[in-house]
């Protein structure tokens, strides 16, 4: 093992160069319930393109497929340059661990965020601030401990169970690494995968449940997003659909000081 | 060139099977700014895999990632099933033209949908029936002119140009093809791309624009979306961003009897 990084993110999602190939590692800090934690997995994808030698430009769309669980241990990065223009480039990066197929595929596109027209239609949303809320309580997945979430609305209880109605799938709340660490396009990938299942929400109850693709677009280059200077973003997140044993989510990622940094979908598998 | 099949949208998106590599062909019909219209290039895709021998279960996830211009004629689809699970499939596709790089990277999820607990919290959209309006008048593009285009809100008009504050993003339309045909996964692909840019609604102007990265998650199975039998769609858009030289697009296609058939989301080059 390596020695531990300044941070357990840093540490989960650290990534070791290889040519085409590269290196990397689960960690029990960032588990859930049969594999790493999806966020971190998909920050970890990330990691490997910002830390290539060929990448150029800050990172535009991520899109990650969870095609079958990871192992505890190490895996393998094969990463590849699809298509590179002036001002973008194109990746294909799959997860593979020994002998086995390839158990995350993802797609990513990089480019040069260019001076231009800028508008913002999206609303900020409002809400009590971070320092007066109280963090949420401790669960039994580790990764979900490695964050604080204070939550604004929709504050979860898993116990009730559905009785009539659903629920509101309906979630906003700060997310901050619990080790406070600087907002990074790496952060912001872990944390658009760290909602908890909406169906979870609906109907108040822990269920069979596992995202099976996850898409992330982010709306500032990274010097923007340093420029913020932030350790934990206001974050909200909504369903549309269940049906048939798959659910969508979206979500919003925002800056303290009302900017949209990344927005981000997903669909997920539940038994329900 | 093949015998023209029944509908334009048919023929456009035609495939010929191969082992791994599959051929298609762009079509004058479906022609966009400087290349195909997108929408058609991910049907052709999803046709590919739909028709593929392997292929299992129904369309749940797409992803097409638009690395480079289409020139005019065949195409290679490159289709690789990455991994076969017992209820879901992950496949990669890579168009190319001749010895050129890959300019379409596609990533598919396919799933046996099983029945479930089911909730639609998204509201379905009010409009005016689709046969109380009026179509969208002919554009210089070819592939818009291939479909039936009945705004219910924000109409239109990039002749105003951008006058003090941005106009709303959002649109409200019914879409069908131009020739009647039956909605199937095929069209819900290509209609999530057949929203016109959102930049231009928001600026009242055409611009260079172009998609960058596209996804889509399907809400029904093809059994359930067949027996809606129906040839448009009620179908939304709104975008929450635009900056530096980016913007996104998320949107909604509903079944005129109000369910949610799709999701989409994307995020665009827009030059302005």
């Amino acid at each position: 093992m390596p020695a531990r990084t300044a941070h357990l993110f840093d540490d989960a999602t650290r990534v070791t160069a290889g040519d085409s190939r590269w290196q990397g590692r689960t960690s029990p800090d960032y588990w859930a319930f049969v594999g790493p934690f999806g966020g971190v997995t998909a920050a970890t994808i990330l990691r490997a393109l910002i830390e290539h030698p060929l990448v150029s430009g800050d990172p535009l769309a991520l899109t990650v497929n969870y095609c079958a669980p990871i192992a505890e241990g190490g895996f393998d990065l094969d990463v590849r340059l699809v298509k590179a223009n002036r001002s973008s480039q194109h990746w294909c990066v799959e997860l593979s661990q020994g002998d086995n197929d390839v158990a995350t595929l993802a797609t990513a596109v990089f480019a040069a965020r260019r001076p231009s027209w800028s508008h913002q239609p999206a609303q900020a949303p409002e809400a009590t601030p971070f320092a007066q809320l109280r963090r949420f309580p401790n669960l039994a997945m580790s990764w979900a401990n490695q964050y604080d979430f204070r939550f604004v609305e929709g504050l979860p209880d898993f116990q009730a169970g559905l009785q009539g109605e659903p629920s509101s799938a309906y979630t906003k709340l700060w997310i901050g690494d619990r080790t406070p660490r600087q907002i990074d396009p790496l952060s912001l990938m872990a944390m658009s995968d760290a909602f908890f299942g909406r169906a979870f929400h609906a109907r108040r109850e822990l269920m069979p449940f596992g995202t099976v693709s996850l898409t992330t677009y982010f709306h500032t280059d990274a010097a923007d997003l340093f420029a913020e200077d932030i350790t934990h973003v206001l974050a909200i997140a909504d369903a549309k659909i269940f049906n048939k044993s798959y659910g969508d989510q979206h979500g919003e990622l925002w800056s303290p000081a009302g900017r949209l940094l990344a927005t981000t979908t997903q669909i997920a598998y539940f038994k329900a």
